[in-house]
């Protein structure tokens, strides 16, 4: 008997196990409707709204001069419009600041997918002299510590003995960032079943998205390999990642050779410029593109990938159908209602 | 008869003169629901939208990091928490950032006083290398111009020739920080009858701001000295500046003595360290104090003024009533709805 029910619950557990496996690697899906969530860092509202407000609020960096939102601007197509951006200390970063629109459906984060979580990220960004560039968590923590406004949400949110905190900063930004989706994209109207959502061009550019082999790497809910869902967790740290092939005449005029990608966080040689697969989604809003921010166009995006990933030189109709379906990636973006930043009498001697 | 039709007619004439007159002056008023407009610069709704989109837009710098909101934050105070603002260029300016919530009430802008309109203020601003930079009109427009979203907006609203202009820009951008108004504070509400609103502290404070001499200077839709109504437009160029006293200890304390004010742009040495009268609404919410953000706190900033302007030293008591006055001038913020900046291709040849 007990032999009969384990087997029993083993087959349910494998069917499953497959089903989110599959859902996992779903090679075209919908924009879900709801963002995976952490079990340890449930969403509320409240904490929404406290991470809203940080992320707009200059204070976050050492010179009271660069909020998240400066370099991921929610206003544009979720990033800064620039090759590469200049943080808090003045100084100029190496890569291009992505979007965070549907960001929460990423398996890893940065380029070379060294966090594992929006908290993660978050965290690190904050110390980082090239983004935030608060010197350590003391000095955030003191910062906010000085606005009431603050100390009072995280007082309610967090409890707890130290509830401004590095990590709780870090929940209250991750949690914000997982509100940002931007649904019923012409894409995924088309695939709910709206044939009239995309035009002939941008079907035959989805069906030239598969042949060409764009879709092996960019596929799953961003486009940007497994995403999290029953089966995988952002957290995981499951990912891909992919080379750009160096041997075109691309190597040169978009400097493909200098940055060495993952193999400067792991040091494994076998990961030398090996990068993170792009989200697409949004993706003909958030020029310039590649990790350096050197591609001008999607156009040019376009072709420069299919030569340095597929070796392919593409016609120029064919190219121009795949640009259209990247098109109709663009969703509707919610409207975001400006929060309103707590404020503090200023501290005289703050930079 | 027509020497009598001339005298009535006069007569009526001068009536509405000296009513409207009075308005202009009107010690204590609660916000007014509309702003006034200039005529040659007619408030249309897409214009307030282009406005804002512009507002927001960091590409109006000329290294693309800079938008008016990063200085006049709308979100914090509507202005940036810090006592000088670095601009574009990376140069930090002299004087304090001011709010621009109820600016539309304000006859001239700028510390000393030296624009007379919204426009003037934005035109001069994006060319300012402390603020945005721009070395021009000319590169101003070519940015704007590779913007296909905003070229369509600015051809629908200016027409003519040349409807992407740093006229137009201006003008846009004067229309949207007209709708900044922030109504209802609990002085809004006690003016216009309901005596619950205010404390009797603030009551108090209320009677000692006038007794003390504050009202003097600062009376007035925006406490902020006459303000543009029926008979006085924003650009007529009537207002009134004053000095900081020197002598007391807050000389060297607060700096007052190093920046020689409207001076600087009139050359008349009768107006040495002379200032246009700040606004007052919201004043609780723009810490720090003074031209040159030199003073942390709205209690220190009531005792220096009431030193440095009136040579009287409050008492703690009567400071403190003053001070709940000016919180009882924290209006209600309107939701703003970010706008969505148009996105186009990058200019990989840009800073």
């Amino acid at each position: 008997m007990i032999g009969l029910r384990f087997l029993v619950l083993s087959g349910i557990g494998l069917f499953f196990c497959l089903v989110s496996m599959a859902m996992a690697f779903d090679i075209l899906q919908p924009l879900p409707e709801t963002p995976p969530v952490p079990d340890d860092n449930p969403i509320t509202a409240e904490k929404i709204a406290l991470g809203k407000q940080l992320f707009f609020d200059p204070r976050l960096s050492v010179t009271m001069s660069v909020s998240c939102n400066t370099c991921h601007n929610l206003m544009a197509g979720g990033q800064d419009m620039r090759p590469l951006s200049t943080g808090a200390n003045g100084k100029k970063g190496r890569r291009n600041a992505p979007t965070l629109w549907n960001v929460a459906f990423q398996t890893v984060l940065y380029w070379d997918g060294r966090a594992r979580s929006l908290e993660e990220q978050a965290h690190s960004h904050l110390l980082d002299p090239y983004a935030m560039g608060m010197p350590d968590e003391k000095s955030l923590v003191a910062r906010l510590a000085t606005i009431p406004g603050y100390v009072r949400q995280f007082e309610q949110i967090f409890r707890g003995e130290r509830p401004v905190s590095l990590e709780n900063i870090a929940k209250s930004l991750a949690s914000y960032e997982r509100t940002l989706l931007t649904p019923n994209s012409p894409f995924d109207r088309y695939i709910r079943g709206d044939h009239s959502a995309l035009s002939a061009q941008a079907v035959r550019g989805m069906e030239l998205f598969n042949e060409t082999g764009c879709l092996a790497c960019h596929f799953g809910v961003n486009f940007a390999g497994p995403a999290p869902g029953p089966s995988l967790k952002m957290g995981d740290g499951f990912y891909e990642l992919f080379p750009n092939h160096l041997g075109s005449v691309y190597d040169k005029r978009y400097r493909l050779a200098d940055d060495l990608g993952r193999y400067e966080v792991s040091k494994d040689p076998g990961e030398k410029r090996m990068w993170r697969v792009a989200l697409l989604r949004n993706i003909a809003l958030t020029a310039p593109y590649f990790h350096n921010g050197s591609v001008a166009t999607l156009d040019e995006a376009v072709r420069v990938m299919a030569k340095t990933q597929l070796k392919k030189t593409l016609r120029d109709e064919d190219q121009r159908a795949i640009v259209a379906f990247l098109h109709s990636l663009t969703g509707e973006f919610p409207d975001q209602i400006m929060p309103r930043i707590p404020i503090a009498s200023y501290d005289i001697n703050s930079p």
